[in-house]
C-alpha cells in the first residue's frame, strides 16, 4: 500500500479523485488539504463520500505531505509549481492536475497563463501524461504533468491521423463540447444552472489555454509544428467532452483504411475504444468511467475526414487519468481503481 | 460462481442489471433474452456495456434458462407470473424487478394491474425482497418480489415511524419526485427531453400502482390496516426518487430522540445512511449506488414529523436491490457487487 | 405613459421585469439602478434585451427616481425599507419585489429577515399585492409589496378550500418545489449547474421565510392563525414552482363540488385558470407567462384534498405579478404588458 | 384579417405556429387538422394554448382549406406535395414547413428523402423561403418553401462570407448542434430524456438531410457550387441551434473588416443580429423568438474564420420564420406576430 495525499480537495478533480482513490486496493489515503475547509470531515462536504472516505481536511502544513509516496495537486494553476520541487526533494513523487507542468516552452505558458513560472526547471524534467504517447517516460516520472481535459480529447482523436502524416497539419480544427463541470467548481455566475442549462455557447474563440497544450502534443506527434483553430464550447450537462475533429487528406498521400488504422494504434490501449465504423459515440457511453471512445468518418468520400472523440472530462479529462498514471508509476495493474462499468443512463 | 439469465435485457432495469451483474464476483452472466432483438450484441444496442458483457440478446426458447440458478424478471408487468412456475420446478430461483408477485392479496393486484394473476400459488409462496424488513425470509426464497421504487424509498422512510407507533397511521402522506427513468425505456411522447425536461409535474394523484404496495408493508409494520396519500411526480433529471413523507404525531405519545430511533433502526444496515440531524440529503448522494440515505425532521417542534428519503430508483429502487437479495439468497456478501461509490456531481 | 424606474436591475427578478415592461404600451423606461455596473448598457449585461431596452445602468444617485412615477425595487431583502419612504414622501409610488413589505408583524418579520425593520410605519400601509385577494386595496396602494413565489402558488392553491372552511385548517402541508431560478442570480456553489442538475432536494425544512408569509395570508383567509407545514424543494429546472397541497376534510363538514368551487372562486380572474378535473398540470404550461394554473383532487374519495397549483416563478411568481399589480394601481388593462402566450416545449 | 389553415398541428412546429398565429394582429385561425386527433380540442392536448385557441383538431376533409387564404403544413416531408397544388388552383397560398419544396433539383431530393416527389413543377414554382436573400420573391410566392432548421442557421452565417468570395468555398466546415426539440414530436427512444439528457453526440456523420438544402442557398449566393462538411449533433436541451461555422481564407484576398461586413450586410434585416466584436452568442439569448444573433471571429489573426450563429429551431429555425414569410406575402408588417422578446433566463 503506497501513502497518497491530495492537495487540494474541494473542487471536482479533487473529489473525483476522492471517489477512485477511495476504491483503490493499493493506496491509502493520508492526506486531504484544504486551507478553506480544515477540520471539516471531508465527507460532510462531499455526503457522497459518507462511509467511504473519514479523514477530516488538514491545512498544507498539518498534511505531513512529505510522508507520502505521492502527492496529487488538485489545485488551481500556478500552486503545485511552487510546492512541488520540495516535496520532490523529499523523494515525493508529484502528480499535478492542473496546468503548472503541461507546456515545456515556459514563455509560452506565461503568457497563456498569466503569471511567472516559479519552477521552470522542473517543467524540463516533467512527463507528460498521456500515456497513450509516453507511457515509458512516466514509469520513471517524479513530476507528472497529467493533461488536460480539451487536449485529452482531441490529441487521443487526432494522434493516428497525425503520426501517420495523413492529413494537413496547417489546418486542423477542433469543435469541442464540455460539459460545466469543466469550469469548476467556483462560486460564479455563468455557470449557474439558470444560466448554463438549456443553452448552448461557444467560448473563448480568441484563444484558449487548452490551444497551446494541443498544439505542442500535435506538433511532437507530427515531427513539425500544428496549425489548429480550437473552439471550446459549454453544453447543458454535468460530464462529458465531445470533440469533432476535421483534417483535410493530404494532397496525394495513399489513404489507408482509416477504421484499421485507428483500431491498430489503440489495439493496447485499455482505455481508449475505437467503435465499430458508422458510429456516433454518445459522451453518456463513458460516464464516470476512464474511457474514451472514438470514432471516425469520411463523409460521402470526400477529402474531409471527421474524427468523433468522447471523454468524461473529470475521469479520463482528469482525476482518472491521473490514477492511470499513478498506476503506471507504481507498477500496479493499469486498470486499478479505474474498473468502473460506465454508469448509463 | 453461480450461473444467472436475465429475461428482458433491453429496458432501464435490464441495462442496469448488467452494469452490476458484470462487476459481480460471484456471478456468471449466462443467458439474456429479448424478443425482439435476438442475434444482437448487448453492446451494440448499450455501448456502455462493450467489453464487458460479450453476449448476444437470445430468444426465450434458446436461453437455456433452465440451466441456471437463477433468473432475473426484468420484464413489464404480467411475464414473470407465467414463467415463474417452470423454473421454481427445475429447481431454478427466480427475482422479479416487476410487480408480479408483490402484492399478497390477488384480487387487489388484478384491480391494480388490470389482469388475471396467472400463478396466485406463487403470490402466497413468494417473499417480498425489501431486506430491511425481510432478510431472514428472503435467503430461502424461490420466487423473490423486488420491491418498487416508490415502495421502497418510501417504506425505509416510514418505518422507524411507523413499526414504533409514533404517528397517526390513517392519515400517513407520502409526496414523491422520480426521474424519467423512472418511466422505461418505451417510446412514449410524455417522456420525451422536450416533454419532460424543464418542467415538473404530478401524475397519478387519483391512484397509482405503488399506492396498494406501499399500503401493505406499512400495514404489516403497524399492525392494522394504514391511510396513505401518495403523490408521485415527475422531475427533470434521469435517475432519483426522493419521498418527502409527512406523519402526524399520535396524540398523548411520548416522543423519543427522533434521530436515535433512526439511527438504531438501521444501524445494521449497509445499504441504509441515516443522516445526521438537520440534513437535507440529495438524490445525486445516492447516484449510482445501492444506497438509501434518509433524514428525519420535526419543524418548529410541531406536531408533524418530515422524513426525507433517496435513493437511485434504477439501483436500490430496482437492480441494485435485486442484486443485494441475490447476495442474501445465495449466501455472497450483501455487497457484492454492489461496493459503488455514489457519482457526483 | 408613465415613468418608470427599476432599481436593482441585475437579478433574475430584475431582469424578467425589463423583458416585460419593454412591451407594455403604457410605460416608458426611464432608469434602471445598479451600483455595480453603473456606465453599463443594461443589453451588453443580457444579450436577449438587444433592440428592447437601450438604457445604461445608473447609479441610484443619478437615476433621479423621484421623477417616475412608479419605481420598482428588485433588490435582496433590506433595501426598499430604506429607500421608500423618501419617493413615497415625493408622490412616487413604490412596487417591492422583495420581503420588506410583506410582513405585517414587524417583530415577526425581523426574526425570520434578521434585521431591523427601517419602516415600520410603511409596513402598517404596505397593500399584500395578491390581486386576487386584494385588488380593491391595491388600487389605491403607495407601497405595495409583491408576494414572493412560493406564497403566490399556495395560497391561490389554498385559498378556496380555507375560505369556504372545507379543510382542517390546523395542518395544513403545502410540499412545494421550484425551479432554480428561485434562488437568485448570486454567485454561489450551490446553484451551479453541476451541483443543481440532475439532482433534487429539499431544503429549509427547519423553517423558511416564505412559511409566515403563507401563514398570515391564509390565516386572513380563514379568519383564525393556521397551523401549516410547508417544505420547499429544488428541482433541476430553470423556471416554475409546482405546488403540492394537502389538506385534511373538516369533520362533519357538507362537501360541495370541489371542482365547481374553484371555478366559481376564480372565475372572473384572468391570470387563473382552474384546470378541468383530474388534470395534472406542469410547470412548462405557464413557462413565462403570468398565469396560474390549478387542479382540484380527491384521490379515491378519501378524506384529504390534494391541490395542485403551478406558476412561472420569475412571473406569477415576482415580475409579472410586479407588473399585473401596475396595471390595477395605474388603472390600465390588467392584461397589459402581460398578453404572453406559455412557451411550450 | 385572412383566413389562415394549419395541416398538422400536432408536432412541435405545429404548436409553435399556434403559439405565434394566436396573437398574430392579422389573421384568423379558421382551421387545425389533424386525423389522430380529430375532434380533440387543441388546448386538450397543448394546456399552454388554453383560452388562446378554442379550435378542436378536424380531419383534412372538414377543414375546408381551400376557403382559407393561406395553409400551413407542419406535417411530415410527403405530405404538402401531394395537396399542394389542389390548394393552389382554388387561389389558396401554401407555405410547408417540411422539406417538400426546397430542394430544386428532384433527382436529388428524391435520393436524399428517399421517395419519388408528387409535384416537380411546383418544385420549380416554388420560393425557397430566406427572406434576407429571397424578400421579393417572398411577397408573390404561392408556395413557399420555408428552410429547414440547420441551413437556417448556417446559410445566415456563412452568407456574407461568401457573397464577398472571401473563404475557399470548396471546404466549408459546418458544425452544428441542435436542441433535441428539433427531432420532432415523435414517440422514439434515442430522444426520451433518460436518453438524451445529460449527455452530447454527433450524429448523420456520412450524410444528414438538410446538407444538399445548405449547399444549394451557398452555391447560388457563391455563384458556384460549394464543398461543405456538415456535423449535426444532438445536446441537451429543449430548443437552440448554435452553428459554428470554419471557413479559409482565400488565397491573397484583401479581407477587409469583418464585422464591417457582417453589419452591413444585415443592417437592415430586423431578425438577423450581428453581435459586438467578441461576442459568443447564447443560443438562449433568442429563446422563443425569431431572431438570428451572430459574431464574426478570426482567432489569432490566423487564416481561418469562425462564425457563431445562433437561433431557435423551433422559430426562426421553422414557425417563426414561416410567420415571417407570411407577413411579406401578405403585406403585413414583417414583425407582427413576431414582436417576442426572447426568454431568458
Amino acid at each position: 500500500m503506497i501513502k497518497v495525499g491530495v492537495v487540494g480537495g474541494t473542487g471536482y478533480t479533487g473529489v473525483e479523485l476522492l471517489r477512485l482513490l477511495s476504491r483503490h486496493p493499493g493506496v491509502t489515503l493520508t492526506a486531504i488539504t484544504s486551507r478553506g475547509e480544515a477540520g471539516m470531515p471531508v465527507a460532510e462536504m462531499f455526503p457522497s463520500l459518507r462511509r467511504r472516505v473519514d479523514l477530516k481536511f488538514v491545512t498544507p502544513q498539518d498534511a505531513q505531505l512529505e510522508k507520502c509516496d505521492v502527492v496529487f495537486f488538485a489545485t488551481p494553476n500556478g500552486i503545485a509549481m511552487k510546492q512541488a520541487a520540495e516535496l520532490v526533494a523529499a523523494g515525493v513523487r508529484v502528480i499535478d492536475l492542473a496546468a503548472d507542468f503541461r507546456i515545456r516552452d515556459v514563455a509560452e505558458w506565461q503568457k497563456w497563463y498569466g503569471m511567472e513560472h516559479a519552477a521552470p526547471e522542473l517543467v524540463t524534467e516533467a512527463v507528460y501524461g498521456l500515456p497513450e504517447v509516453n507511457r515509458e517516460q512516466i514509469r520513471k516520472a517524479r513530476v507528472l504533468a497529467n493533461p488536460g481535459c480539451y487536449p485529452t480529447a482531441v490529441q487521443l482523436g487526432f494522434l493516428p491521423l497525425v503520426e501517420a502524416g495523413l492529413v494537413d497539419t496547417d489546418h486542423l480544427i477542433a469543435d469541442a463540447k464540455s460539459g460545466v463541470s469543466g469550469a469548476g467548481r467556483k462560486a460564479e455566475v455563468h455557470t449557474l444552472l439558470p444560466e448554463a442549462a438549456d443553452s448552448f455557447k461557444a467560448y473563448g474563440v480568441p484563444g484558449h489555454r487548452h490551444l497551446p497544450e494541443i498544439r505542442q502534443g500535435l506538433s511532437l506527434a507530427a515531427g513539425s509544428q500544428v496549425g489548429l483553430t480550437f473552439v471550446p464550447h459549454l453544453t447543458p450537462m454535468i460530464r462529458g467532452i465531445h470533440a469533432t475533429l476535421y483534417g483535410r487528406i493530404k494532397h496525394g498521400v495513399d489513404l489507408p483504411d482509416l477504421q484499421a488504422l485507428f483500431e491498430k494504434r489503440y489495439a493496447n490501449e485499455t482505455f481508449v475504444d475505437v467503435m465499430p465504423a458508422g458510429s456516433h459515440p454518445e459522451t453518456r457511453s463513458v460516464r464516470a468511467s476512464n474511457l474514451c471512445r472514438i470514432a471516425v468518418h469520411r463523409p460521402q468520400g470526400g477529402d474531409t475526414i471527421v474524427v468523433l472523440s468522447v471523454i468524461d472530462n473529470l475521469v479520463k479529462g482528469a482525476a482518472g487519468q491521473a490514477v492511470q498514471n499513478l498506476n503506471i508509476m507504481f507498477g500496479f495493474d493499469e486498470e486499478a481503481g479505474l474498473d468502473i462499468v460506465p454508469v448509463s443512463p
